[in-house]
């Protein structure tokens, strides 16, 4: 099995965290988001352990919300004791109903709003993202409006391609986020932020992509931030006092996809940083890291029904699930591997080579081509794994689709964490 | 202009029909989705009548509601007397909330589960594009369980290949959708509704994609159908009374594209059926399409405010707005092309050229590239054309952002038919 926490029992059947997915499908029906909380935890204490042993004392992850955002996360992440980014109002307004402490927000976005960034200075948001020069001169302005000097980082360009996805690659310089080193575009913000009175710079955030299997780009990206940390102290005297090195690192999808030594990395990339501050000459910052995917990806998992069986002769088998597209866009976003299996059939050959569809009318709407199962029937039920991360947090009513619930597996049995929409949550918004 | 809707007034503002741009912002902020009633009912209108004259008698258009789904639509669609094609119990649930004659519902759908198909005989929806055996044996069973026999049209892919865009290419043989009729498939589709004592078989339906400005797709398909008409005709004397071409044909969403005579495409596809039907011996049937885009794409506009300005030096510009992929993800999911306007200062030199990206944490979230604008600062509004269609349908909450809402210029003024999402909104389902 692709994970740990997966496993079959006697009956043929999936289970997840120890229940039979069956079983789970009786009581909540289908489709049906499962997060296995324990993952979710073990991943955070990874992180927090690897960074805090490999980083200079104070350094923490701060789960990327966008991953996955709703109240239930916000209060796991509170108990695990780490920090959290959120990359929108929206997050930071459900991030505070879940009564996560403010002080460890930081406030993302390559676009925040005059609103937006009013509201996290009120919420008391430890610190901002800003990404641009007109977002910093809003910051300091709002920040002198409401008697308080905001905490802020810079968003920086290092020019670092990780060869990944081009549509989830965002170190590179040319990108809508942040301002370029190469450019001398992003020395220009340290002056300016360094000019304003109501904004206190921490440091510098980069972030080089998605799906990073390895931590060479994490360390070149690395290298270049602390030349320009060296730059900066040498230029205008600044110590920075935190750098963070933003996410990326990748989850497995499917069996062919290397596994991955989280904490190995972040030891790699520490003794690289130690190193290149020393050679630099200056003192070692906090480092932040932003993992999103790779704290809530594997958790999850999606159940499905199966509604219809169509075979082709001379063409292709497709089993059309009823879900699709509306839960999962990543397949018809980006062609996204997932691994998918015979969840109530996990005894079976495995010699029906098929298409699986959503519901949606649309021909795009497929969640994986050529997947391995049994013969399938009508009500057979289908999991896709790795769907923790991105997938509830990109879901769309399109047809008018109700998106399923989030059911979390904890240590006291399964419960629903967001539930599911109804026929009449569809219409709520028309007058 | 793209549209006759679209003009200039004195203050250099765009308008739509009548309506200044930026008065409608300052009343109804942004992001914010317009419907220009007039064009949608412009379009049944010519739809409508272009069949009337065309076809068959009680020849008539489905509205195809996934473009656009609210219970706004499904009123203005009962005012101009068409039919309409629902994908899914939320669409139907919507449409029969809003008052819309069930009679005139023709529900579609590659994967209808055992409670749509319930709820949709229940509803007294008009007819079911039945798509595959499995649920010809439920319609099948749920009718007599419920003592009424439903009428039913089959979905059927005579492997027209229009030439389209992948995704949206829905006529091939190879499809998640239908039965083939190359394949014999179709046939025993037909012969098991034939044997079925509980659905009433009215034709038969195909979709061979979309965004198709040219008539010959269509007669193609309108060909093969009559074709299979007539094969059934003759093997078991069955009398087709509906042929449902589907829909497909295509909007302009920039200068480029070619202008449709949609009536003259009708008018060629009713001669080619009629000649079809006399050669082949059988009598003509009634026949439906069902638009969706061509009905309601032109007639929506998007508004944004503009936030972030980004030169990169030896790269490109980067204009961010208040929305994107979550009100508009047709650009990451399919590249489409989009026409932006500067709509509060359309008298300046377009001498700007830029990539229009959205607020999402996320490097694909853009809107268009290689944008001509003017200058842009900070607060400035963009005016997206051609987004009535599968724009708020297909919008998401990623990253938590609120959905706009959607005004519709009537008449007797501006008026929410859909309300703008609130942060509350978004964790209203979280426990």
């Amino acid at each position: 099995m692709l994970y740990e926490n997966l496993a079959l029992n006697e009956r043929g059947h999936l289970t997840i965290a120890g229940y039979d997915a069956s079983k789970l499908v009786a009581q909540f029906g289908t489709p049906l988001f499962l997060v296995d909380e324990a993952v979710i935890r073990r991943q955070c204490r990874t992180y927090l352990t690897a960074m805090q042993e490999s980083f200079r004392q104070g350094s923490f992850p701060l789960y990327a919300s966008k991953a996955l955002s709703c109240k239930a996360i916000y209060r796991l992440m509170a108990e695990e004791g780490i920090g959290v980014d959120v990359s929108s109002a929206g997050e930071l307004y459900t991030a505070r109903a879940a009564g996560f402490p403010m002080e460890r927000i930081y406030f993302h976005g390559n676009n925040k709003t005059d609103a937006d960034i009013r509201f996290g200075i009120e919420c008391g948001v430890g610190c901002f993202i800003c990404d641009s020069e007109d977002e910093l001169l809003v910051v300091d302005r709002q920040a002198q409006d409401l008697g308080t000097c905001q905490k802020i980082i810079l968003r920086l360009t290092p020019g670092i391609d990780p060869h990944t996805h081009e549509k989830i690659n965002t170190g590179r310089i040319d990108s809508k986020f942040g301002a370029a080193i190469e450019t001398g575009q992003a020395e220009k913000l340290v002056q300016l932020a360094l000019r304003l009175s109501h904004v206190e710079l921490l440091g510098f955030h980069c972030h080089i992509g998605s799906q990073i299997f390895d931590h060479k780009p994490f360390c070149d990206a690395a290298i270049l931030m602390v030349d320009f940390i060296a730059e900066m102290s040498s230029h205008y005297g600044y110590k920075t006092k935190v750098l963070d090195l933003g996410g990326g690192m990748a989850v497995r999808y499917a069996e062919g996809d290397p596994v991955i030594d989280y904490g190995k990395n972040i030891r790699h990339i520490g003794i690289l940083i130690r190193e290149a501050c020393a050679k630099a000459g200056v003192e070692e910052p906090i480092v932040l890291m932003e993992p999103g995917r790779s704290i809530v990806a594997a958790a999850g998992i999606t159940l499905y029904t199966v509604g219809s069986i169509k075979k082709i002769p001379g063409f292709k088998n497709y089993v059309s699930v009823d879900g699709g597209m509306t839960d999962n866009p990543r397949y018809t976003l980006y062609g996204s591997a997932y691994t998918v299996l015979a969840a109530d059939n996990m005894n079976a050959n495995l010699d029906f080579c098929c298409t699986v569809a959503g519901r949606c009318c649309e021909s795009g709407d497929l969640i994986q081509e050529n997947v391995l199962l049994p013969e399938m029937h009508r009500g057979d039920l289908l999991a896709v794994l790795t769907t923790g991360a991105y997938n509830y947090s990109m879901a769309s009513n399109y047809n008018r689709v109700p998106r399923p619930p989030l059911v979390f597996l904890g240590e006291n049995g399964p419960w629903t964490a967001v539930r599911r929409e109804t026929l009449d949550d569809m219409i709520k918004l028309d007058l």
